[in-house]
C-alpha cells in the first residue's frame, strides 16, 4: 500500500481525541477556534465532568453534544452535559429511534463556527448509524460502521452484514484513501487509521459480500454486557440515567 | 485562556498515537511519507507484535526505536523491535543510563527523511528524561515530564521534584503556546494537550516552586508495581525479558 499524503488539518480548526477505559470508547471534541463553538461526538456519561472541564478551560462553547447512533455498550453523556452546559443541544440520526433536540439525516451538515461535518447514513450496526465527514480537514467520524481493521458487530440491535458492507463500501470506502478515520471504539490500542489503510488491511470488509456475512454470522460474542442499561437510556440522551 | 490557533502537521508528516491499556503508556510511530523513515517513541514490549504489523501494513522503513527515558512502569519494546524489524537502532539519552545502539543528548537532531526531532533535556523524573522536539509541527514528546494537567512522579529512580520544575518551566513553557504536548502517559483518557492549557491550568506547574516540591513530597503514592522488573529489563531495552 502507498502511504499517502494526509490533508492537513486548518489552524482554525482543533481536534482533541478523548477515551473511555472502561468501554473503549473515544469522544472528540472540535472546535472553531476563532468563534469557540464546539461540538463533541460520542462521549460518555462517566467523563461529562471531564469534557466539562476541558471545555470550559478552552473556552469552548458546546453546540451539539451528538452521537454516531444508538449505543449498546456505554451511556452517552448528552444529556448530562446538557445539564452542565446549558444552551448544548444534542443531535442524533433521525432512524436512530433515540430522543433529541435535532436530528439529522444524510447530507445535513452539523455546523459550527465556519467548520461543518457532513451526514453520511452508515447503517447495519444498528438503523440509525451515521458518519460524520469533514471534507475541509479529510476526516470522518465512523462510530460503529468501521472500526481500526474491524468493523461494529451486527447480532444485536438492527445489526444486518449486508447492510453494513454496503454501507462501509458506498459511504465510506469512497472517500479519498488519505481520508483519517476516527471510529467510536478500539480495543487494542490503536486511536485512527485512514480509507486507504482499511480498504488494503481490514480482514472482514476486503472480503467479498457473501464471505463477509459468514464471519460476522459465526463470531459468537457474549451478549454487550451493558445493554440492558445503555440502550433504554441512550434512547433518551442518557437523561434516564443520571446520577 | 485563549485557544490558539495550531500549526498545520505537514502533509509528508506521518503521526500515529497508540496506546496500551495495561500500562496507559502512549506509543508514537511518526514517519516520513516520502522516505518511507520510521521512528516509534516509547513502544511497549506487550505491542511489539502490533506495532510491527503496523509499520508493515504502511510500507514504513524502522529507523530508531526510542525512549523518552528508562521507564519503571512498563517493559520497553524496543529489544524486541529491533528482532521483529532489523536495522532497527535504539536510541535514548546518554544519561538514561540504559544500553542503546544511539545516545543522545541535549540539540541533538533525531532525523528521518526530511523530518526531524530535536532533543531537550528534561530531567527530574529521572536523570535522563528528554522531551523531543518537531519545530515545524508544532509538536513535543514529553515523556514523564510533562503530563496532562499532571507531571511525572519524583519519588523513585533519581526523582528530584525541583529540577523537574526547572525542566518543564525552561525547556517545555518556553515553546509556542500552540505547540501540541503528547506525554507518554494519560491516566483519564485524554490524549494530548498544548504549551498554553498547561500554563494556565497544569495544577502542579503552575503553583511556585516551593509548593511544588511540597505537593511532589506528599503524594504518598504507592512503589511503582512493574518497577522491579520494567528497570533492569529497561536498562537493557527491554531485550532483557523478551519472551
Ligand atoms: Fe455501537
Ligand atoms: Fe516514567
Amino acid at each position: 500500500m502507498m502511504l499517502p499524503e494526509s490533508v492537513s488539518q486548518s489552524p482554525d480548526f482543533f481536534f482533541r481525541q478523548l477515551l473511555d477505559y472502561e468501554s473503549s470508547t473515544y469522544t472528540y471534541l472540535l472546535a472553531d477556534t476563532t468563534t469557540k463553538e464546539a461540538v463533541i461526538i460520542d462521549p460518555v456519561l462517566e467523563h461529562a465532568e471531564r469534557d466539562t472541564q476541558l471545555i470550559k478551560d478552552l473556552g469552548l462553547n458546546l453546540k451539539y453534544a451528538m452521537n454516531t447512533h444508538m449505543h449498546a455498550d456505554h451511556v452517552t453523556g448528552t444529556g448530562l452535559l446538557k445539564k452542565l452546559l446549558p444552551g448544548t443541544k444534542s443531535l442524533i440520526s433521525k432512524s436512530s429511534g433515540a430522543v433529541a433536540d435535532i436530528y439529522v439525516q444524510a447530507d445535513f451538515d452539523v455546523q459550527f463556527g465556519r467548520h461543518k461535518l457532513t451526514v453520511r447514513s452508515t447503517p447495519g450496526h444498528t438503523n440509525g448509524c451515521v458518519t460524520f465527514v469533514s471534507y475541509e480537514q479529510g476526516i470522518a467520524f465512523t462510530g460503529d460502521a468501521l472500526l481500526i481493521r474491524g468493523c461494529g458487530r451486527t447480532d444485536f440491535q438492527e445489526g444486518n452484514p449486508k447492510t453494513l458492507y454496503n454501507s462501509v463500501h458506498n459511504q465510506i470506502f469512497t472517500l479519498p484513501d488519505t481520508f483519517k478515520l476516527y471510529p467510536a471504539h478500539d480495543y487494542k490500542g490503536q486511536t485512527s487509521t485512514t480509507v486507504g489503510e482499511e480498504k488494503h488491511y481490514n480482514p472482514r470488509l476486503t472480503k467479498p459480500l457473501d464471505e463477509f456475512i459468514k464471519i460476522m454470522e459465526n463470531l459468537n460474542l457474549p451478549h454487550p454486557k451493558m445493554i440492558d442499561r445503555a440502550v433504554p437510556a441512550n434512547r433518551v440522551c442518557g437523561l434516564h440515567d443520571v446520577p
